[in-house]
Parts: C-alpha cells; structure tokens; sequence
C-alpha cells in the first residue's frame, strides 16, 4: 500500500497547488518519535537550547519573503497579516531564548539540612526538568504562531525537549518549509536534526500521541478533534499530559453605561475584531451580551454598519467555509433570531461576514438555542440582549469555559468609585483564562504575563500555549535529597554560580546568591553558602 | 433502600467497632458537593483561609489522645507513629498557612503597558485563583496525614477551595473525627463549616469525581482505584485535573563500592525502611539492585538478619494482609527466586516481615517475572543480585515511574572525582520524583522544596502531594488585561502594598515593591509605582 500523497491547496481558487509529502504510516512515527527521543541529551544544556532558538528565528527571518509567499498561498490570510504573524513567531522563539537564559522557569527550590524539625529534615534541591518527548499539533489559523515554529514548538524546545510536529492539512508546504530552517538552525549549532521532525496524516496523529515515547502533547485546533486527542492520551497505558486549546465563544458584556458613553465605538470595535483574519481567531469575540433600549440600538448600529461596510475574505479551506455557512445559516434560522447583516458566500471560494442579534431571554431555557452558545468559526458573532442585570448574569452561567471573556465599562465604573467594575471582573473571571477591560480579545501579545488558556473546552488544562509560562507545561520537578553538591548541576549549587532566581529556606533568592531584601533583614546579608549542607 | 452503614473494624481482631455514619447516596454526594461549592467566597480572603488552618492545627492537637486513640484501634499504627503522624499533620497545615500568609504561590506576574513593542502590548496582570471545589480521596495508610487533614486537604484549603473528602473505609471514625474538628475550626473563625464535607461509600467515591460542580482531584491510593478514578475524572463532559498517587516501587540501587564500605549499614538500613509501618508506606524501597560477589553478600547477611529479627505487625486490614501473603507467596514461587527471610502470616491477623532475592539477569526477558517490578503492599522487597553495571542498567531501564529512586554510593563516588556518581544521578532522575543519596526513601520531609509525586503509576500528573509546591494542583492562571488597578485586588497593585515576591516586567520583584538587586541595576531603585499604566 502506498502512502497517500499530501497536496497543497489554494483555499481561493481550491485547486492542488502541489505534491508537499506522504501520509506517514505508523512505522513512520515510530522512527520520527525514536529519532527525536534519540535527540534529547543534546538538548540538556541551556546554552544550546537559547542559540537553537535564536538561530532559528535568524533563519525565519531571513527565508520571510519565501515563508510569507508560501503560507499565503495555502491559507489566503495574506502577506501583511503572515508578514506580522512571522515576525511575531521570531520573536516569540528569542523570547523563549531570554526565558532559557534566565533560568527563572527551572523553579529552584532549596532547603538546608535542618535538625531542628521533627523529625529532621535532610538537604532538599528541587528544580524541573525536561519531560521528554512533546508531540505538537498545528493549528490551522495561524500556520506560523501556532504552527510548526509556533508557541508549542518554542517553549518545549525552551524545556529541553525534542519536538514532533504533526502539520496540518491546511498548510503542509509553511510546515515543510519550516521544519527545514527549524532543523537547519539545529545543524547549524551542532545539535541533531532530529530535534524537531515534522510529520504528515490523521492517522498519523493519532499514532503520535500513543507513542510510548511520546511524553506530553500541545494541540490547538477543534473541540472535536482536540477532545478525540484528549481522550487517546487520558487512555494510554501510561496516560500523559495534553494541553489542549480547544475552543471559545470570548463573550463580551457592554454595560448599559458603556453602551450609553460609547457604543459607536465598541459597535465599530466588534466588528474590527470579530472579523479579523476572516473571523479565525480562537479569540474572536463570538458571542456579546448588549443592552435593551436606546444606548444598545446605537451600538448595533455602529456594528451593522461597519460589518456591512466591510469585504468579504476567503476562509483557510473549503470545508471550513461549508461549516461556517451552515452553522451560521442554523444559527440564523433559530426562533427570535435576526441577522442584521446576514453572513453568506462571496462568490465560489469567499464569504462575507454578519451577525445575529437574539433576545437574552431566548438563551435561558437550554433548548436549541444553545448553538448560539457554541463557537461558530469565521465571521460572525451573535448580539444578545438584555434586560437588565440579571438577564446578563443568567446567561453569563450558562456560557461553557473560554479563553477571554470581556466587559466594557462606562467612565464610572472603570473609575471604580461604586464597586461594580470590580464586580463585573470577579463575575468573568470563573469564565475565562484572560479578562478584558474595554479592549478586544484578538491579538494576544507574546508577553510574560500572558494567560492564553482557560477553563475547558478553551484549554483541557490548566496551562498556557502562549506567554512565558507556556514553558511550563513541559517539564517536571524532581528533588534531590541528601545528594552532595559536587554530583548536581550548578543550578543547585548553594553559591548560585549562574545568578538564577531561586527560592532557598522558604524565601526568594534573586541571583548571584544573594538573598532577597525583606523588611526584616538586611539586604546585604550573604545568603548561607555552607557546601556541607545535608551530607 | 436504606444506605449501607459504615464501620469501624479493628485490624488486630478483624472484629466490628461501632457504626460509624451511613454510605453516602449520590443525592447526598450532590449535596455535599453543593454546601462546599456554596462556601468557595468564605475562602476567598488569605487572610481567613491562614487563620482556618492553624486553628484546625490547634484543634487536632488539643484533641490529641482522641485522634491517636481512635485511629490506633482502626489502624493498628501505634500510638507513638501515630502521635508523629498527628505532629506532622499540624505542623503541615500551619506550613500551609505560612505559604497562603507569604503569598508567593499566587504567582503574580506583572507586564505593564509597552508601546514600543510591535504590536503594542497592553497591560497585562496574572495571577491564580482557586480552582474551585476539590475532591479528596484519603489513603488507607497515613489516617491522617494523607487523609482528611492531610496534605491535599491543607492544600486546597490554603489554595481557596473547598473540599469534599472521601473517607477511607480503613479509619472511618478517625475520618469523622477529624472532619468535625476541621468544621469547628472553620466554625470558630466565623467560616461556614462546609468548607469541608466529608462522604464515606466507595460509590460516593465515583459520583464525586463526576459530579460537575467538582473542579480538580486528589487522591492516595493503589493503582486499580486510582486509575479507575483518573479515568472516569478524563471521560467526564468537562474533563477535569485528578492528581493521583497510586504506586511506586522505589528502587535502590547499590553500587559495588557502597556494598564494599557499607554492606552492613545498608542491609539493616534497607530492613529499617522497608518495614517501617509494615511496610505500608508508599514511599517502601521495594527493589534493591545489589551486587553480586562478597560485597554483596555482606550487605544480604545484614539484611537477613535484621529482617529475621524483627517483629510481625498487623496491616491496615485483612484484605490487604490476605493480598500481601498472596502477592508475597506468587513471587517467591517464580524460578530462580529466594526467601532468605519468608515473608507469612503472624498468627490469625498478622504477617511478618520478609524479602526475596532473584539474579538481575531473570529480569531482562518481560516474563513472569515482571511481577517483581510491581509494587507489593506490606513488609517485602525484592533484592536483585547483578553481575556489572550494564545488568543493573538494563533493569533499571525496565521500571515504571516511582515516587523515589535510591542511590548508595562509595565515598570517592559521592565525592564526584570520576563524575560516576553524578552520571548514577542522571540515570535515576528519569525513574523518580525524588532521588535520595545514602538514604532511605520512608519519610517524607514537608519541606518548601520537596517533591512527592512522579512518572506514572507514581503519580497520574507533574505535580506533589507533599511540600510548599502542593497548593499548585488547584489553581488556575487569569490574567486581566487593561484592567483598571481601582478594579484589581492589591495583589495586583503596582504599589505592591502586600509585599509580595512578584514578577514585573520580566524580572522578579521580592517585596514591597521593590525591584530585585541584579548586577546592572541600583537596588535601591523604587519599581514603576505607575498608576496609569495600562489605562
């Protein structure tokens, strides 16, 4: 049997632009997941990992004009957008260089020997290391950020651990195109290959995540697929962990005094950010709870006519413009639902953007209309209207978890004088990874505080894929006890010979061994450099 | 139907106590579930949280000979391990109040607004937040510190989330003791005492971990129960964290120098640990790799002896003395395996300690003989004879995950000139949560550093269930974006008026405000105390 061939398709025209690679088959797996496994030792050291990562954004940086050219013509989101997203993703891999570097995420933990507990406590050195093996699995969106060289690649090669990409469909040659400059930056800096290996086929990715080898997995895409994924690793002899990032409606409350202050401008905001890149943000704010009355009306004004006003866009694949028209058209369909802009075909490849408007009433009783409840991917979001408080904040419980949820305030309730901003924040926060104030969720910057991720189905964990803390999802501690010093790594070290931010006898330590400066203690004070600790 | 009622059993006659309380129906389940969701605000302050925790430290040890009487005569523990038991518990969950006092968990991170970045980054503030209500299945073997008081419970608690525990059958009076001093602590500091509900039933067990108000998992136990809990914890609608210890066979490994300078040392060290609690401590060395030769000899000599001279003990119950009798007899049974010490029943309701020696090699094949590298309850372990370092390697490379890995070394070994003992190190650190140098595995030091946890079957995720790094299981990330600081708590103030170790724009920040020293910057430098950013 030979193996099926992989196309690259022009999503505007839906023609095979060109052969990229074979489906892999199973044994294909296996010896992608064994030459990656093989990879690790040379991925141990920090150093090598933060020029893997450095010299790999140097060479995307350098291939941008082919990069851009490519992954235009599989996804039609265009050079400006692909030319941000590229750059975006260079950033992203140097900033996980600077995040290797610092060492903070290695989460250092000392304890000296302490014979004064009960019973006495032994020397104990905790830090995290690489899990092994990340199988990754592209999301079709962004065939960059959160592709091959995207957010998961970066931060589990950050970790220290080898790299397994299943590419999808959408943009096979981007993926072949990366995964060549990717393993290219490896040789260039002596390491293996084998670092990353990108592989090809459903099944394929089906046989990565019940891999033995395979250790952890990140996936961005679909609640069904991702849940499939999900459900293959929770069911493996020896289940692993899977962070997933699955889907999200991003609601949108506008308060009555928002809407009354601002809603040209928040009507025109909505439609700017739910139609960007063609509504194929996992951010896109998908659903809005607005105001009955006059203030409400003026806002969906403003977003009639800014949506109508807008161009239509071609989706990333013909399948995806088949399930965008027909859950929009369901949705439309439903009692008391109007589409104020009706989203619809551009032409035999293209579509244009629309919302529905609902009474919030609608939404309370859990029958059909819970479809306006779930994400429908493209351009089009669904305008709720309430009543008054208590309408909103019936809906708001019965929204499934998100990856954003958003309010917009009025001059006096962000100014906080009467408590209800700060209200309004405690009653999104259960619903979301990320809360907004008077901004718009789409666009998610690479930023160390950063939460992209949030309660199930947005993520299938409680981690990130995007910020300085995505690190974490690939590494586990482990704590040695009793073990001399001149056997353990310098991180470990009680002089802190690489300045790491550690956390020694319960308190921060912030480099260069020195202890953090507290009220009660004198900030010049060495911290306890005794090598003989715990022997 | 009526519910089935609980008992109390003595293990030292296999006779009942007393009716305990009734199996919980899945409508009591709902609503136990239902009184700890309806408590999650009363914990949202750190402050009432603290103050929960050490008043319930006061309170167990107030009742002191109550809590060790009743749980002597359903564990046959002893006093004086279970008076310790009782020491560590409250001083663990006055660590805990520590922690939720320090306020490092929370894990702040702050990136303020950076127009300078392309595109622009808003304000960005990150914390955790409880992730809601928490199940706890308490283990048979520790009735108190890995049961209602326990560690998991502590850490919830410290973390904001209530929690529902599920009774281990083996100490079911002690349990309810214990849940009722925990409600008066919570009674007392003017917190609803369905902060902490507890259920007993092996059915309850299951309708708690589906129920869909329930928000992460703990649980200690064996491997069939605790696999089948993760299980059903992932199929749920909204899959949700379950964070389960279930077994480990924590193997020592010996090297020809340790068994040359230490034989003697080691052989009784290893009886020590290996029947301490009969045996019933997760943490039991129940594999030995031992050299073989005269070195080697030396060290099984001692171990013969000190196994042989100590005394029988009664297990936890029946159903595991009749499991440990049978496992122990299959083993012994297997070709080529020896008992220098028959490990068998110590008249109607004891067992006596023993262990079993088998050449390296018999274990290579994946045979019959894999039963040895499986966890065996009680007062065993297996000693494996090899012939060089590739044998021990090799077996080594056989194991599933284990909570701890054990390395003897000779002297010039753990001084680190030829780096054998560092590279030994490195062999081990794949196979545990812990690794220990000349020691022993039994103890758990509830120390900020310590890691409880490891590769599955160890541990069914990353995390401890013991040490400061507990409380991370339930919580969860938000980051709000431009959100107001009026609207924020003060943990998010750039002010830090808390004093909180933090991260701010990249860097750590320990206190007050105050950015942390590092060599290009003046640590006496006030941090951006800008309240306008993010605006």
């Amino acid at each position: 049997m030979t193996a099926a061939p992989v196309w690259s398709v022009d999503p505007r025209t839906g023609k095979r632009r060109e052969e990229v690679a074979r489906e892999a088959a199973s044994e294909d797996v296996d010896r992608a997941v064994r030459a990656a496994h093989d990879a690790r030792a040379a991925l141990a050291e920090r150093p090598a990992r933060a020029a893997l990562l450095r010299t790999a954004a140097r060479l995307l940086d350098e291939a941008q004009d082919e990069v851009v050219g490519t992954a235009d013509a599989e996804t039609a989101l265009g050079a400006p957008r692909l030319t941000g997203e590229l750059a975006r993703t260079t950033a992203q891999l140097r900033a996980f260089a600077d995040i290797v570097e610092e060492g903070g995420f290695l989460d250092v933990r000392i304890d000296h020997a302490d014979d004064t507990r009960t019973p006495p406590w032994p020397d104990l050195r905790r830090w995290k290391v690489p899990i092994g093996v990340v199988a990754v699995y592209s999301a079709s969106n962004f065939p960059l950020a959160f592709s091959v060289p995207g957010g998961d690649t970066a931060s589990a090669l950050a970790a220290g651990c080898p790299v397994v990409v299943k590419a999808h469909p959408d943009h096979p040659a981007t993926s072949e195109l990366c995964a060549s400059l990717l393993r290219r930056a490896a040789a260039e800096e002596g390491l293996p290959e084998d670092v990353l290996v990108l592989v090809h086929g459903f099944d394929a990715g089906v046989a990565l995540v019940r891999h033995p080898l395979v250790a952890a997995a990140g996936f961005t895409g679909s609640v069904r697929g991702g849940r499939a994924l999900y459900d293959a690793a929770a069911a493996r002899e020896v289940p692993i962990p899977f962070h997933g990032e699955l889907g999200s409606l991003n609601p949108v409350l506008v308060t009555e005094a928002a809407a009354a202050e601002r809603g040209e401008e928040i009507g025109a905001g909505l439609a700017a950010s739910m139609t960007l890149g063609v509504g194929q943000f996992c951010t896109k704010p998908g659903f809005a709870l607005v105001p009955e009355g006059a203030a409400g009306d003026g806002l969906v004004k403003a977003l009639t006519e800014a949506v109508a006003g807008g161009r239509g866009g071609v989706m990333l694949d013909h399948r995806m413009r088949d399930a965008f028209l027909a859950g929009a058209a369901e949705r439309a369909g439903l009692p008391g639902v109007q589409a104020p802009v009706v989203p619809g075909p551009d032409g035999d490849h293209g579509v244009t953007a629309g919302f529905l408007t609902v009474p919030a009433g609608r939404l309370a009783a859990g029958d059909e209309h819970d479809a306006l409840l779930e994400e429908c991917f493209g351009p089009v979001t669904v305008v709720a209207r309430y009543a008054g408080d208590d309408e909103a904040v019936a809906v708001l419980g019965r929204l499934p978890g998100n990856l954003t949820a958003t309010v917009h305030l009025g001059a006096e309730e962000a100014a906080g004088a009467d408590g209800r901003g700060a209200a309004l924040l405690e009653l999104l926060t259960p619903l979301a990874g990320r809360v907004l104030v008077d901004g718009w969720p789409t666009g998610v910057a690479v930023a160390p505080a950063q939460h992209h991720g949030g309660p199930y189905p947005a993520t299938t964990s409680t981690s990130t894929s995007v910020g300085g803390t995505a690190i974490e999802r690939w590494l586990r501690p482990v704590t040695y006890q009793s073990a001399p010093q001149a056997l353990l790594p310098p991180e470990l070290h009680d002089d802190n010979p690489l300045g790491l931010p550690r956390r020694v006898d319960g308190r921060p330590e912030t480099g260069a061994g020195r202890p953090a400066p507290r009220a009660d203690a004198d900030p010049g004070t060495d911290a306890d450099t005794d090598g003989a600790a715990g022997a």
